[in-house]
This record gives structure tokens, sequence and C-alpha cells, in this order.
């Protein structure tokens, strides 16, 4: 095909929600070390909600994002170094902070009918000299032609990516292509896709992104992000080599990396598991996944029954506090059930 | 699309690479009447290697083939049981051993290059009552037009579908549309397809399949299987529902049975990792995956020297024994090498 795929690796960011937000500076050193051998064009880094996201509704985070940019930047010459930021969490005051500490690109993030909440940060990112690609979470809660008309208006506050995230692993490999079809009707910058396996298909539709059009894809070390995880990075990397596509990566120093860096933080399985299959089949944002888990367990309650009730109320980022809301409304049903007996 | 899927749930015979080919009747019987509350079209069961394979090569069973397809048979009625049967293991008269356990239908499993290997069997399962399908083994190692040839002659030798298996779990979507294609084109016989997850791509591969066309996909539950496992039934199912095609079966149901009759008994995580990448990425046949993690942590050497080895000998199933054959060399020129000092 010719064309060069670049890679972000947001092993430090989505992985982040995964491991309770508790990144070391020493740990985003070595795995930002791995990343610039290995060539990977960016690497994200900072708390699972990004820049601004340490706060209790999320999960504080061990040390500060900017801390961790400093930390990731101190290892890297090629590779640029990226961070999220959620408008409304993240201020413009964090990213002229992050700017100081040595980022080159960031994601701003929003809901995915809500380009207009990130359009000062766009227009602030570009005057500050960053990459600024906009970043639109739970792709699945719209239609390929919003989605395309959200992304124009991206492209319109001077963003230089568009990216599509399926933040609840919710997608089809044909939704993948329905999106970035659509994208590409209305806007000449280029595509990024953001996937999660909680379906299986982390790897696939990253590939099925990249197959329609997209010219960026995200990938973890080991597959390490929110839900089960997101696409495995070393997996990715090595389907594209199969198919010819450049991305300029080494492959068997990401296994590498992997290997020793990621593998040996790894709290829980990244396996698919009835409960992410329950959390993308309904279309819950991932980062809840953990949380529903271990609410399920300490108030001994079906997780289903929660990944239900969350899918009723079509909760979105930021909307944490339901699950606990619904916890405590099936604890009262239940027990008004025994009382009625 | 109005079409229905024939899901093969094969836990019970890929499955059982994985955990050492140590099933029980008991187990057996417990996912079977799980499958037939599901809706399940077949379920495969027996020794992974199929029946006849319980030998030192391969491992050996805990309970034998036949007797497990006696067991799942008493808790079927409308699920067929079927099992896998590779000519030179497995013997005519252990195909007809099976028929009288119960069996309703069997897979002839030949190298991708070998048809004729399987002729016999096809027309003896036919003359049994049996549905019959050859199952075409390593298929990334022969072109998509060769593998139709060799699906043509199946056809002719009266096979009832045609299944090719990724067996090393090394093909892209692509590859998978290539074949179903080529197939289609020469043969009009259904056709299934088979994955495997070493590149993350054993849920996406499946969806692939089907929509190129294939009308009988496989699947285990949790994704229980040789290599970093198989496509994932659940997650299958789950994303099929979501393209509207039917299966038939009962997702929730299915999940039940993955967490509590499945996740028990699995020995080793299934998550990908970057030995089953390598595996994937090389093309080695899955079920090399566990001997060559246990032999490489037995004698101390790096296993990507053993799946590399492994890969420049072309290696295909029943040739076990070079993997401890590779291990000795890598040793005694490690010796040499020390010598030279």
């Amino acid at each position: 095909m010719g064309r060069k795929i670049k890679l972000i690796d947001t092993t430090m960011r989505d992985g982040s929600h995964a491991i309770h937000h508790q990144y070391t500076k020493e740990k985003v050193m070595a795995i930002a070390k791995g990343a610039e051998e290995a060539g990977l064009y960016c690497i994200e880094v900072g708390h699972g909600a990004g820049v601004g996201g340490s706060v209790l509704q999320y999960g504080l985070e061990k040390e500060s994002t900017i801390e961790l940019i400093k930390a990731a930047k101190s290892m890297c010459k090629n590779t640029k170094v990226g961070t999220l930021l959620v408008p409304g969490l993240g201020t413009m005051e964090d990213l002229k902070k992050a700017v100081e500490a040595g980022l080159d690109l960031v994601r701003v993030a929003v809901h995915c009918t809500e380009a207009d909440v990130g359009a000062q940060h766009i227009r602030l990112a570009k005057s500050l000299g960053l990459e600024a690609i906009m970043f639109f979470m739970m792709t699945h809660m719209t239609s390929p032609v919003e989605l395309a008309e959200q992304a124009k208006m991206a492209e319109e506050y001077g963003a230089d990516v568009v990216y599509f995230a399926d933040s609840s692993g919710a997608m089809t490999p044909d939704d993948i292509k329905d999106r970035v079809n659509a994208i590409r009707s209305k806007v000449s910058i280029p595509i990024g896709v953001h996937t999660h396996n909680n379906l299986g298909l982390g790897v696939g539709n990253a590939i099925a992104g990249i197959v329609a059009g997209c010219d960026y894809v995200d990938g973890t070390f080991e597959g390490l992000g929110a839900g089960c995880g997101n696409g495995n990075l070393q997996a990715i990397v090595a389907v594209l080599n199969k198919m010819g596509i450049e991305t300029g990566v080494d492959l068997y120093k990401l296994i590498e990396v992997g290997k020793n860096e990621v593998r040996p933080i790894i709290e829980h399985s990244l396996e698919i598991t009835g409960e992410s299959i329950l959390l993308g089949y309904i279309g819950i944002y991932s980062s809840f996944y953990l949380h529903v888990i271990e609410y399920a367990e300490k108030f001994g309650i079906d997780s289903k029954l929660i990944f239900e009730e969350l899918g009723k109320r079509k909760v979105v980022g930021g909307q944490e506090d339901q699950i606990l809301d619904i916890c405590h409304e099936i604890i009262e049903k239940r027990k008004g059930n025994v009382n009625e007996k």
C-alpha cells in the first residue's frame, strides 16, 4: 500500500485504568526507553482519564501526570510524548504545564457528540505548537453520519488528526469501516482508531480501521487497558507486517518490552470474560469494568444485573458514581423482596 | 442476511490440548448439558488430536474419546456430538466404535495439501450415516487456489462440508476472505472456518469468514484451545447478534456455562503473549505452544529460538518430537560455544 501507519501506544494512559493509576516514574522511563528503541510514533502517558483526571471518582494517581510526562520525555528523542485531556477534568492551565514538562502531542477527548466542548483546547494546543488530536469517545453511541459531522467540526477547529474510540469495545469490524468511510467523506485530515478487546475484536477492529483507511492506530503492550484491554500492540504490528503495511516499528523489540516491562505489572487477567462480553455487548464504558467487578464481589451482586442497569441508563465516562447507586438500588430491592415473602 | 450460522463448539477437543487431555466424563456431561440448553449445533469431543490421538507423542488422555462421546451423547438431544479423526492416528475401526458410542458427525482432519489421505474415511463416515466434514489443517501453508483444489476433492469424496483451519493462528482477515472466496468458486457444499487467537484475531477471523460466506464456524467456551486459544464462542455469538446474523443460540446461557463449567478448569492463562504472537507470526501449529513453553523453561532456553527453528523446519502436526530435538541442538551448540572460549 505504500503508506506508513503511525502507532500510538497508550499502555501508560489507557493501561493506567487497569493498574489503578499506579504508574511510577521509573516504570514510565523503562517503557518509554523501549518504545523509543522500538521506533513507536508516540506514547501516551498519564492518568487513565487524562491530565487532571486524578480525582476520587476515577481513582487517584500515584504520580502526577505532569511528572510522568517529564519522565517519559527524558527517554524519548524520536518518539513523541502525548497525553489525554478531557475538557472539564483537565484545564487549559494543565495543558500549559504539560507542555512545559515536554509534551509533544495532546488528544482532546470528548463524548462523540460534543466536539464543541474541545474547540478551545484544540486551538490552544495548536498555539502551543503541539500535534493536536480530537479524540471522540463512545462512538458506538452515535451514527457514522453524525460522527462525521463532529469530525468536520474538529477539522475546522484546527485538529491535525481526528480519532474515534470504540470505548466500550462494542463495535463490529463493519461498524468500524462504516465510521471511517463516513468521516473520510467529510474531512481531509488523517483518521485514527482506538479499540478495546471486550468482544475479542481489539486487534481485528484495529486492522479493520487500517484497511478502511485509518493512518493512526492505538494499541497497548500486552493489551493492557480498561475493560479486558485494548488492541494488543505487538499483535497489531505482527499482523500489519504480514499484510505488508509499514509501521517502522521493530516487532521483536516490542515483544521484549512487553514481556520484561509490562507483563510484570499486570494485576488482573486480560482474558476475554463473560463480564467483558457483557460490557461490550451492552456497550458500557470500558473503564467501568473493574469497578463493576469489584462492587459486584463486595456486595454479592450478579455483575450482569449491574451491567444491564448501566446499559439502560446509557451512562458515559464520568458517571462512575452510578455503579454504586445501582448496587444500592439492587440491595434495597432485594430487601424489599425478602420482606414481601 | 437471513442465513443461520452453525456453531461447532470444540472446547472439549481443541480445548483438550490446553488441559493436557484431562477431560472427565463428568465435566463433558456438564458442558454438553449447557451446550444443549444453549442450542449449539454441535459439540466436538475427544483427545486434542482426535480419536486415536492418545499416544505419548501428543500426551495421553485421561478418559478415552469413546467414553467421552458416550458421556456427551447422554446429555444431547438436539446438539450433535462430533469428534475429530486424523487418518493414521484414528482408524476406520475407531470411527465405527465412535458411531456405536453415539457419534453424529466426524471431522476428518488432514494437512492442507492431503485431501486424498481422508477419502476413504469420508466415504466410510457417509456409509455410517454421519455428517462428514473434511477439515483442512495448517491452511496458511498453502495458497487459496491450491486449497480450493483440495476442497473440490473433498466434495467429490462426498464430504457434506469443507472446513479450513488456521491452525497456527497465522492468518489475517484478508487471508481468511481469500480462502473462502477461492473455495466457494470451486465447491458448492457449505464452508466452515476454525480460528486461533495467537495474533489476537480468533474472533475477528471467525467474523471475517462468516462475512465472506462461511456457514459453519468453530469457537470454544472462554476461548479454551491450543496456542493461546480458539475464537471465543461467547464473543463470536455476541458479535453475530450485533450483526443481526442468526445462530439460534442463547448468548446468556453460553456466558453462564463458560463461567461455571469451563473457566474453573483452565490451567494456564489464555491471554495473548509474546510467545503466542511468535507462534502465529512464524506460523507454527498451535498445539506446540505449551510444549515449547514447558521445554524452554525446563532447559532454560529462550522460547524465541525454538519457535524460529521450528519455523525454519516447516514442521506440521505430528512432529512434536522435533521440539525436544531442537532443544538438544541448542544445548549442544551452547556447550560448543562455551568450550570455544
